[in-house]
């Protein structure tokens, strides 16, 4: 499958490896055609491997991963086209956290709100589905076990997003739909527990797990 | 010990409860002396059980427990009397959850903000440690496995209150302390990801595991 990666970050990077890995097809794209840390990205990672704008990596996907940082996911796939995403699945794996007044980062939405579902009434025609935004980057390609979310309005969408999931690590019993795009509120205000997480643990290598009673 | 629990809900009740049968006396208190829900308890739990209001829990209290509904805690508290909490640990397990919008219901404050440190900050001389709000009443006092949190600026008073866990079910080895009291802003927004899992899963009766890398 083509696949386009927006953003160029550890996130990014790292998922985009795996896809290669996997043998699909993948555009990094950038703010700029000419991005160091991608070219860098399309050296190590060889065949299969491409760069270019946000617009080039959205244009050239079948299927897009968000991956920048949150506070710029919307620039971003402004950026990117809303023509290039119409009836596309865009994977949002972003989280909104505002680092502009210090640690620990606030959100820059939540509560009544989240970014996911800002992005997906910026690209109606998009078929968002939230995934993988509750662990660490080397985590989401190479699991420790427990659980990964997935929400978003289209349910088609959200099945092929949990096959690819599958390609990754993560079997089906493993990942727990939330329903609708809304339910993105609780796994981006899951952060701020998880970077206390990773405080106490002094790994960011940990994941959550679901126990109940028999 | 002496306990004082503030509010005669279900969550209330149950830990009131397993308080009582670990040979504790506890005093119910509610906004006012005669509650029904306080007699009832009181009725079904036998010796050492009794009930007032908020302010004769807190007094009788040697470890006051915060039960309430989180958007009243504030309120409840001052009724209580700072002065019969001051120098006692006060045990937070309350969600400031807002029903008055519907459902899902959104925070009353998160992000830059928690219930727990607003309690904190009003009640300066109490040693409040947030703990048990990440799940359902009956797991909190009959665990099905995983973690309890903990946090709060007193390291005593936690040391105090994991002991405490000790006696519910939870070893000292699921109880993670995640800092100073400003870390209940992630356990309380942790709950929209709760309430939706409640939904996915079908059933409150669940709990969440940390999993990481041997």
């Amino acid at each position: 499958m083509r696949i386009g990666m927006i953003g160029t970050g550890t996130v990014g990077a790292t998922i985009a490896t795996k896809l290669v890995e996997l043998a699909h097809e993948v555009k990094m794209g950038a703010r700029a055609a000419a991005n160091e840390k991608a070219a860098a990205w399309v050296e190590a990672a060889g065949a299969g491997a491409s760069a270019g704008t946000f617009a080039d990596a959205a244009s050239f996907g079948e299927l897009v991963f968000n991956c920048t940082a949150g506070v710029h996911s919307l620039d971003a796939l402004a950026a990117a086209g809303e023509e290039n995403l119409a009836g596309k699945i865009l994977v949002d794996v972003a989280n909104p956290l505002d680092f502009s007044r210090g640690m620990p980062p606030a959100l820059s939405v939540c509560n009544t709100d989240s970014l996911g579902e800002q992005i997906q009434r910026a690209h109606p025609d998009a078929r968002v589905v939230k995934a993988l935004n509750t662990m660490n980057a080397a985590v989401m390609t190479n699991p420790v076990g427990g659980v990964v979310f997935v929400c978003g309005d289209d349910a088609d969408a959200k099945g092929e997003v949990t096959q690819l999931l599958g390609m990754f690590g993560w079997p089906p019993e493993r990942v727990v739909d939330l329903g609708g795009i809304d339910a993105a509120r609780g796994t981006e205000m899951y952060l701020p527990l998880w970077l206390s997480l990773w405080g106490a643990l002094g790994s960011p290598d940990f994941n959550i797990a679901i126990v109940g009673r028999p």
